[in-house]
């Protein structure tokens, strides 16, 4: 087993914000290996957060943005289980990302849960009619890849973050959940409005 | 006819906003009385917001409010009809005063009009129930009292002001024809959405 030593601990701990043993443990196990070490956390992060779903989130804040031109405004709350976490930096700025995130990309929905049936079921039938010129048997897969796709258009946890230099090919789903590992809470985006002048 | 001075012409304009003509005007009628010249713009002035309401308000801004405490906050859409106006002062401060104001009350609807014909109806059994032991012919007069001091409480606009030392017995519609009136441009409240943490 490898030596760790503190001030990789430490590193470790101010990346992800895990506890010190938690940290020195997944050293451990990752041999001295920093980016295996994050890995474990966060299997092990979300390993937790699965448990978490079940305890209520009834804490959290309000935020909102609205563009300087004043014509695009969001409100969101976001919740947690404590009003100590509310305050903590990495969920303030989860929140205002997730604000300029809608403010940009106007998703219709948080989550798929969300969605109506009736409303997936019709865009279902329009995806299933476009694709009537294709073979018959590949036309239920063609239809289900473009509803899949449409639930990353209108969701806000499928979609990708705008800042794409600074979260490349992440979902907003992906830093939920490594907001919830690192401050080791569930952490849930409740609602949102978004309104554009005249629209 | 009272001679009328520039100085109480500048008085009435500081005070309205509206032209120095109009003033002038409105102070030759009112013989020189300063809070009769007031009323006169006034009443000139809800006269032209009357015309304007069939013209198109589609500017206008998005703006927002959350407590120091994260814990509410309000987005509202205020539109009026060119984007010059959108930018003016006096729109920006009404703006900023409805969106603290629905933060404070909690208000359900903008007006009267947005409340279901059978929620009104619900109400208002529920108010002649309650005057079931006073005389059959002033029930009716009863229930309609209190159905109009719900109005009062769950409509925006027919809400008294909540800043009672700046605006004593002001309603916010009171203070929206005063934007109109000064800004000579038709104002509407569009929507609003509050949200309170964990309600």
């Amino acid at each position: 087993m490898a030596e760790i030593g503190a001030k990789d601990v430490k590193a470790l701990r101010d990346r992800t914000g895990a506890g010190m043993m938690d940290c020195k443990k997944a050293l451990q196990e990752a041999d001295g290996d920093m980016d295996k070490a994050i890995e474990i956390l966060r299997v092990k992060g979300q390993a937790k957060a699965a448990k978490r779903g079940e305890r209520e989130a009834a804490e959290g804040i309000v935020t909102s943005y609205v563009h300087s031109t004043q014509k695009i405004g969001v409100l969101v709350e976001i919740n947690c289980e404590t009003d100590f976490v509310a305050r903590n930096d990495d969920f303030q700025e989860f929140a205002r990302e997730v604000a300029v995130q809608i403010a940009a990309t106007g998703p219709q929905y948080v989550s798929e849960d969300e969605i109506p049936d009736e409303v997936k079921q019709a865009e279902l039938r329009i995806y299933e009619e476009q694709a009537a010129d294709k073979p018959e048997n590949v036309r239920p897969k063609i239809a289900e890849g473009r509803l899949r796709k449409w639930f990353e258009d209108v969701t806000l946890l499928n979609q990708e973050h705008v800042n794409k230099d600074k979260h490349a090919g992440q979902t907003i789903e992906h830093m939920r959940s490594a907001v919830s590992s690192k401050t080791g809470e569930n952490v849930i985006i409740r609602r949102f409005s978004r309104f554009q002048v005249g629209e």
